[in-house]
């Protein structure tokens, strides 16, 4: 269970055809009844947004937030694929509203893939009456599972709030980054919510989770996190609550995507203090852990902080060397800015040796703070990446 | 022959054992007489800059531009030392002017290898006498052995200008990024020049050579780039001729270290035209020099342009995806945003499997255009850097 926990939602999952080797790459998360109910989505920031970003982001527009379907596939990004795209993505929303009996505009879609190619949108459109036939109150593992590319695992969240639930599927294992990681997630609440709330809501889980997890820097053309809010617990949620079960389901799949970073054997959470300033720290914690050569070394469990006193230096931001400290799951290496020499060796290398490390930098300037998830740097992502065939 | 190829300059490199392995590890690029010259440099913009920098650069004020020697050691950055390091590198400039018999601020100093380890100050000042032993006219090739990390070569180059001459050696093989790249290089000419010409000549030349190559994206602590100018050839310089001659001579170096990239197998140059402006080109293009995931793709020799367009969608500059073309070798593989299906599949497979290839991508807005130089991202890299020891 997983979108599906919330009261009012089905879902479905089924191999339509797009992916050459058959697995499941045809989802869909919708209300029980086909009715819209309230919907919020937060879209990548690349410019070179795929059609179904396009689509979705303008259905969006045009309802004020009201949806009551999201139907998604992998094996393709149906990105860089210019007028013929954008009609595609529109037809897949258009035949799965008829077959809901929903206006077409009701109907939400994303995709995962590769960037460039044509879209097999027959092979997509023939899947769209299996998927909806699939879909059921306990078909959430089902829709998670379809959505899945490089991912090992399919990511799912339940989360119980005070009167209501969240559940919440997605996908992503690289081109990770803020500001929208290479990623997809649907959530549901049976919460009662207008629209605005809801987006107010999703926009403070999503800026506190996903955005705060970078595998490789790189922000895909695809990204989209989409609630769907059913409001059939009767509870009507504040928007305290709301925004922290909305974060606790984000946080929750966000920290499956790190683990499940293409290749990686380590999840990092690194966090930089004592910044002038919370932008600072932000931008301090992304150059870091956006870095080749300290993933590296984390890779090769090395704590060779001089590498991130490096990147921090040449963030662009407020940075006095005299007045760094750096520690490995609370053990100080460097202290005032030059070497501290741990007590027990023998315990920093057993930090070292986990598969999640904390890491700690206290820049000793001001009050700003940030934290960021992310991944080591291994032969596994080189071979996974080096070619798309 | 290279930084002693223009008249007036001696130069050395001994073994002093800072590097365990006991090879060459002290450098040495004086004036023939030891005598201050016209001298100019360029240093790392990161704010962890390390003690020979900030050294070097207060040195370089005092005199306003009259160096004698640049005195450079390998194995250790001296770099988040703290005060002891910044003591470290003065008295290394101390111990050199005394034995040539200039002043201390006439001695520059660089320092190259591991961050946050303290210099091995005793072996290396142990050293200086033989160093200065060593130097002599036919020293060039010794010097830039001895400033070697993990470089396979030594990069030197000569360019003749007209009527003067310009040597130079250098290192650098990861931790190179713009703004100056994790890198030394040490050049020389016989040119009569004043030395608010030589920075300028220096500026104009990093700014289209070292500034345009990046590896990894990580700017060092350590980056410099120096000039000491003899005047023996009796020539005056103009502007045009020298700042031409000094990008001819960083131009070559910085080939050869893209070249000798850490585990690189290819050379790539990154043109990015038709941007907005020359700004937007210059971070379309370091924004797809530096991705994870486009390094990984040219290491597999795979064509696969969606990751290029979609690094350049979220570099933060002007674009439309509708109006991009990108080329591999001068075949085209996107056009107007979409697939370009190109005529000749075997022509593309053998650009790929070059070791060199020229990427070209316009983004159809503008006359903007920069031109980046960079490298793959290989396993070998990973093995270079995961451990430090």
């Amino acid at each position: 269970m997983s979108v599906t926990a919330p009261r009012g939602f089905v879902a479905g999952g089924v191999a339509c055809g797009i992916k050459a080797s058959g697995a499941a790459d045809l989802s869909l998360v919708a209300t029980e009844d086909g009715g819209a109910v309230a919907a919020a989505g937060v879209f990548t920031t690349n410019l070179a947004a795929a059609a179904p970003v396009q689509v979705s982001r303008r259905h969006l527009e045009m309802t004020g937030g009201r949806s009551a379907a999201v139907i998604l596939n992998s094996g393709n990004a149906n990105a860089a694929t210019g007028a013929a795209g954008r009609a595609d993505a529109e037809r897949t929303c258009r035949e799965t509203a008829e077959r809901l009996g929903c206006a077409t505009e009701a109907v939400l879609v994303c995709s995962t893939g590769l960037i460039g190619i044509p879209l097999p949108i027959d092979v997509l459109a023939a899947g769209i009456p299996a998927v909806l036939a699939d879909r059921s109150p306990d078909g959430g593992s089902r829709a998670a599972a379809a959505i899945m590319t490089t991912d090992t695992f399919a990511k799912q969240t339940v989360v119980p709030g005070p009167g209501f639930a969240v559940g919440g599927m997605a996908k992503g294992a690289a081109m990770l980054a803020p500001d929208m990681a290479t990623m997809l997630a649907v959530l549901t609440t049976d919460a009662v919510v207008e629209p605005a709330l809801l987006r107010r809501a999703l926009a403070g889980a999503v800026g506190r989770s996903f955005n705060e997890l970078t595998v490789d820097g790189a922000t895909s053309t695809n990204d989209t996190v989409v609630v769907l809010a059913s409001g059939r617990s009767g509870t009507a949620a504040g928007e305290h609550e709301l925004t922290e079960a909305l974060w606790e389901a984000c946080a929750d799949l966000a920290g499956q995507m790190a683990a499940d970073a293409e290749g990686a054997t380590k999840v990092i959470r690194l966090r930089v203090t004592g910044a002038a300033n919370a932008q600072d720290a932000a931008a301090g914690a992304r150059k870091v852990a956006q870095s080749q050569l300290v993933k590296c070394s984390w890779y090769g469990q090395d704590p060779y902080w001089g590498r991130i006193v490096s990147e921090l230096g040449s963030a662009g931001i407020a940075f006095d060397i005299d007045r760094v400290r750096v520690s490995y799951g609370g053990i100080v290496v460097c202290d005032g800015g030059i070497e501290a020499r741990p007590a027990d060796t023998m315990s920093l290398d057993a930090v070292m040796g986990r598969a999640r490390i904390e890491i700690d930098a206290d820049l000793g300037l001001g009050s700003g703070e940030a934290s960021m998830l992310t991944a080591d740097l291994t032969h596994a992502y080189i071979d996974e990446n080096m070619t798309t065939s």
